[in-house]
């Protein structure tokens, strides 16, 4: 976990339920090596180039993926403690979880819309991630608002 | 899983990894009891009032969420198979998983973004959901284009 709880911060001390389990389909490659690298939320689409790594079997499953411009992206965000039901963001002040975009959450999934620049087999490569190098990768998909995306 | 596969489909063989634990949070109110009852993908803020019912302890997570108008929701798509590859979608053709939004997918997690129209609890009252009803809830978290949404 490796972050301490600050003042005025609550834990649930009940342990979590495993109620199903993710499969990591590949990883993410970033230039950022530790969290403090990483930029702030915001548009990262004028960001460096990232890859998105797709481990066997699942690169099969990129098949048409070339015609969309803009991807919606899930990773694990498997740094980060899980059981905080109120954080002291940097920014001041107390807010719950879910009032809140931080990886500290009870299913630390990330999410972004990245632009997808090119495959390169079983790579895609991307602008808009600000994930820590090395992230697992959850999901792929199509953002719903781009052209010719069915569902 | 319960849903057969199509014609040219490929399937895995490789069984799933187990590399982390969900934990579902609370539950998702629809009026959509089966399946072929859901809206299709699109703008659903013009659809009806649905509830997002937090389980305790993440209830208390809320706090400071009525401020958002608007709210990225993670949900289990629990029905669906994951071991397609390439599907053929009902609009035709072959596709590989990734260039989908279909709800099969190795990590069957479902995304949308709500309108909030009220906090009652540990209930939220929102627009712009299209799943069955009773979906399990992964996460929910402000959206990143929201005024005053920090990180």
């Amino acid at each position: 976990m490796g972050q301490a709880v600050r003042p005025g911060e609550v834990r649930t001390e009940q342990p979590l339920r495993a109620d199903a389990a993710v499969t990591f389909i590949g990883r993410v490659r970033t230039p950022w090596m530790h969290r403090a690298d990483c930029p702030r939320q915001g548009d990262r689409r004028g960001g460096p180039e990232c890859r998105i790594v797709l481990d066997p079997p699942w690169d099969a499953a990129l098949a048409g993926i070339e015609a969309f411009e803009t991807l919606e992206v899930l990773y694990w965000l498997n740094e980060s403690r899980r059981d905080l039901l109120v954080q002291a963001p940097g920014h001041g002040g107390l807010r719950g979880t879910f009032a809140l975009r931080s990886p500290v959450r009870p299913n630390p999934i990330g999410t972004a819309f990245v632009t997808l620049l090119r495959r390169e087999g079983p790579v895609l490569v991307v602008r808009g991630l600000d994930c820590l190098d090395g992230t697992p990768l959850v999901d792929l998909k199509p953002d719903r608002c781009d052209h010719g995306s069915p569902r």
